[in-house]
């Protein structure tokens, strides 16, 4: 059973939905990777990240209590949590940030726990690249997988240092719109064979409602998004998805092409469930037989048999 | 082996694509349909429809030479032949509508010929649909299945006279944004609901590059377009799709939802190849080891081996 490391936020958020709005819950990336990577799979799982000491100990106790090592979440005395604050439109695709407030994180250094320092997969969630980039400097023994997600923002503001990253990883994860800016292809088969010259022998672009691609040399592989009457907030779906592919490869220990196709399935489905409620609420609550059922709906979803003898 | 009869229009089409521009070709709705069912499968197809005596010889004869029965294709005397005249954006699912000149379409009655009024599948290609229910009226035998495609012209002009068509066909495939001004549903889950209700058993939702999406009862089942490295003219995609779907029904003459997953996967295929090159091109030279092989991709692209035991 292999080891996962997750860099990432632990944050509030405060979402608005057609559907109604929250105030300040647990959100950020790690925090929705954890959580769909132990749906998936009992695999022991750490976080680094930061919070401040207005975190409140339900929170802390939220992931002790699905035995995801927190002993690298620091916690700045008198610091304020990063806080993200956003409004969905209409359609969902579309979303306004109302609010960024870095606080803490600001000034983070991350610290890898010493019994996590060899891993056998790192999943740097999205933050800064500097972030990114240390956790893998602080990794003793190569791991077998690091797979990195990243956004818009660092494309803009810090390419050089978000370079350095992509080359050290084996899977970059990134939404279509980046895949186009970061390659300058609009084509997304053009886009993730540049995005392949660039490090990652794995390319995942995700589509929001419309699925996820998977490339891999000349190979590629679809998963839908599975069709739902409502989505209800999409706020973690792309973190939700990462942490079921990773969750599912730690668990299983074969990161070849064919077993990536069963762990973007099980990112997509873990995804499922993640929209169907405010932030991590659905998260928190999922069985096993729920899991599994869904799991069924994607194999009668994409399934068929065509004999080509 | 069933018999397939396709309505729709036999056209001339002048496209202009971010990558070059036609005069006036070979188009229309059941010309995309009946050679890319004969590309599918080599069953007994016939077209209605209407030219005028602009339509050159040539164009007869590619019908004639691919055995497609065009003895319900019209040839009014000094008529004019149905003109479509498009511009696609850089982004291809975006298009201007240049110029529809109607011509000989303006008052067409379409006749079934005789020894098709008892055809298996009718297929009926989107055009008006007093047309369309004409040509099911003529049906001397009840087809084992009735497909329609439409679009949002005939929603916005003769909603009614489509309503009475849509009641009478076992399967619809509209693109999405028809499906949800069809139904007033923003989710396609529940669009394909509601418009059941109107009729169909069956509710395609063709989503462009994005794929296309079965419904039935509770059950759904989803087809990814094929990635490509470039996307030359959507023109006649859609088309091409519904010909490969019901070209497969027929050839098997299995019309359940399980072997309907066969045939959209078929559909997708052959829609693959319509917009490698302008219009109608790339379904003329088409071989059958190229379409296996491309069968092959769409195999890798979405099977995957999760073992719920």
């Amino acid at each position: 059973m292999g080891k996962l490391l997750v860099v990432g936020t632990v944050a509030f958020d405060a979402i608005e939905t057609p559907f109604g709005k929250t105030d300040k819950i647990l959100g950020g990336a790690a925090t929705y990777i954890a959580l769909a990577a132990k749906n998936v799979a009992a695999i022991d799982t750490a976080v680094v990240s930061v919070v401040g000491s207005d975190f409140p100990e339900a929170h802390l106790q939220l992931f002790r209590d699905r035995d995801v090592n927190i002993s690298g979440l620091e916690i700045v005395p008198d610091g304020k949590t990063f806080f993200w604050s956003g409004k969905y439109h209409n359609d969902l695709n579309v979303r306004d940030t109302l609010a960024t407030e870095l606080n803490v994180l600001a000034d983070f250094k991350p610290v890898v726990p010493q019994d996590y320092q060899d891993a056998d997969i790192v999943m740097l969630g999205n933050l800064h690249p500097g972030v990114q980039l240390s956790v893998i400097e602080q990794m003793t023994k190569k791991p077998k997988l690091i797979v990195l997600d990243t956004m818009n923002f660092w494309m803009d503001h810090t390419l050089d240092l978000l370079m350095d990253v992509i080359k050290k990883v084996d899977v970059i994860t990134i939404n279509d719109e980046e895949a186009r800016q970061l390659s300058g292809e609009y084509s997304l088969v053009k886009a993730a064979a540049k995005i392949h010259e660039m490090g990652p022998a794995y390319v995942v672009i995700k589509k929001g409602e419309h699925g996820a691609l998977l490339f891999h040399d000349k190979q590629v592989f679809f998963a839908p998004a599975l069709p739902l009457e409502e989505v209800f907030d999409p706020t973690g779906a792309g973190d939700s998805f990462a942490g079921g592919f990773v969750g599912y490869l730690a668990q299983s220990e074969n990161i070849s092409f064919e077993n990536m196709k069963n762990a973007v399935i099980h990112g997509s489905n873990i995804a499922s469930f993640c929209v169907e409620k405010f932030g991590t609420e659905r998260l928190i609550d999922l069985d096993q037989e729920v899991l599994k059922d869904r799991l069924k709906q994607f194999i009668a979803l994409t399934q068929f048999n065509i004999d080509l003898a």
